[in-house]
């Protein structure tokens, strides 16, 4: 089968690799009918080291089962699912606590000897744990916002979950990208009425308008956080929900969020300190978000996706074949797309 | 009268200064009965740089109302009263949220022209918000614990609150000053079954041992570390409370925390980034706490004072009187005393 190859920064090739087949008995093997990349494939896209072997990549995919192992119960050959991007046995402690991300027996995809997403099928390990059924056909007009269940829209409800955002707290989203709009969508679901979006992507932030955001803060660094105050009388809001991973946007989360409030982070840090000083501490400003467990979301986003009350796949604003997955990064790296989505 | 004046590191005077009076029709004039000394008043007590004027210091006191304003209700001439170690009108949104320390009207002691509290007397700005009226006799047995009721009680409850602390969650205590020890038997109160204080006092964990604690971790640094773990079948605990306020000190919070984990901090941070890296994102873990609104608290802890069910006051072990104040400081900062109880 075909599946796509990172062998180092900028160099995405598709290639033929060996057929996925059954190891264990937890395993399954499932057809991808959908994967798609997501902003964190730009890490490495963007810092790769030269690799002659490449490795696999992509985290995110929906598709068929195509066979199961025989100690999988609950999934059948034929069914639709979507893997989240954090393969888990949904069984130890740290599952049932809703944090699948620290499963005991669970991992990352194409890591460690396991497929990537982005390709044309993919083994399955703890595929109990790890998938849902999803009842739909696989050509239903909804599988863009059931793909998005396996990372991004999980992801931006994370932050505001864990943000603990509510109808009584006011929110500010800082980043417009896919996880962003996801946030700004989650918070919209949570009961917030006030909605801060800073980004300065005009399609974007229309997205997010359309998304429940009720301000937009176009301007950057020292303007920005002035402009957030402004509209808060100074204060800042509640929660902010921090979509980027970049330092200047975790400081910009601190500069708007109100004394006592929380910032939550799910953009991958890339700086390893945070700036939480004696005037933070001051603030009583909270930290918390982290890698998101999709899983444990899945269950209870599902259903306002296939009633279509959110639409969260309207993040992804280009489809590529396999073939041209390479193109498909050079858009997001380029910022020319949101997020792209891959149709083996 | 007489007041504590600190002219700069280790040099800690008693001094005449005028009596206080009401300025505002929102003060009080309180006598003071029993103050205290902070850790946090070690810090300028190692640093201030030398000041010929000097500054007064000093944050808790209880004492005897002499005087209120015409705008002040609810306390009177002759209520026994303790001041919480923020002053506030506990009236704004941000008092009504309980968190009379970002007070839009209130301040902390000591500065900007306002009384420090250890003196014979203090001058109470927004008294009626400030200070809580206690149901006791100014000779009552339970003085030294009504005392903690103003700074290092409600410091480690906050701790212990902010983190979440419940009968589900195990935790681990960084630092066996008094702030940790209060932190202890917060912890114990809040229902935690399993408390680990890191400490190498013996007389203080001892006293963590009353308060609550069921393991003591003597050892330091990454023996510490290792010893935690071992304690918790190489997880770490739910909630970590970091009682110090040193790199160190937050550096070992992080690693001894589960994922998934609080981190709260209480002691004032000697630092000015935390590490939060992309591991601690990867696993989930929070970091909350900061300056404790010890008002917030007062109401919920005090029945269990007057009551006997706790003796938060424990942590003190020296009593000076007002001319011995620069001796008292000296006993804590070479801890031979753990904490030490001013008597005017």
């Amino acid at each position: 089968m075909r599946a796509t190859i990172i062998h180092g920064a900028g160099d995405i090739r598709v290639e033929e690799v060996p057929d996925p087949q059954l190891r264990e008995p937890t395993d399954a093997v499932v057809r991808v009918v959908r994967a798609c990349i997501c902003g964190s494939d730009l890490w490495p896209y963007r810092s790769m080291p030269v690799s002659e072997q490449g490795e696999r990549i992509g985290h995110e995919f929906l598709g068929v089962v195509e066979d199961v192992g025989s100690q999988v119960s609950g999934i059948k050959r034929g069914d639709l699912v979507v893997a989240p991007f954090v393969w888990a046995d949904n069984t130890c402690d740290f599952c049932r606590e809703g944090l699948q991300t620290s499963c005991r027996h669970g991992g990352m995809w194409a890591r460690d000897g396991i497929d990537g997403g982005q390709g044309e099928a993919v083994r399955v390990p703890q595929a109990q744990g790890t998938l849902v059924r999803l009842p739909a056909a696989e050509d239903s007009a909804l599988l863009s916002s059931l793909l998005s269940l396996s990372d991004v829209f999980p992801t931006g409800y994370h932050c505001a979950h864990t943000a603990g955002v509510n109808h009584r707290t006011s929110v500010t989203v800082i980043g417009d990208g896919a996880v962003g709009l996801s946030a700004v969508l989650s918070a919209k679901r949570l009961g917030a009425e006030r909605i801060i979006l800073m980004g300065h992507h005009k399609a974007r932030t229309d997205l997010g308008f359309e998304f429940g955001a009720t301000d937009v803060v176009a301007e950057r660094g020292k303007e920005g956080i002035e402009k957030v105050r402004e509209l808060t009388r100074g204060d800042g809001t509640h929660r902010v929900l921090e979509c980027v991973g970049l330092k200047e946007a975790i400081e910009t989360a601190f500069a708007v969020v109100r004394d006592g409030g929380v910032v939550s982070r799910v953009g991958a840090p890339q700086y390893s300190d945070v700036p939480m000083d004696f005037g933070v501490f001051l603030r009583n400003v909270t930290l918390t978000g982290g890698v998101a467990p999709a899983r444990a979301y899945i269950d209870e986003l599902l259903p306002d996706v296939l009633e279509g009350k959110i639409q969260p796949g309207l993040v992804f604003d280009r489809t590529v074949s396999l073939d041209e997955v390479s193109s498909g990064y050079r858009a997001m790296a380029s910022r020319t797309a949101l997020k792209v989505l891959v149709q083996p």
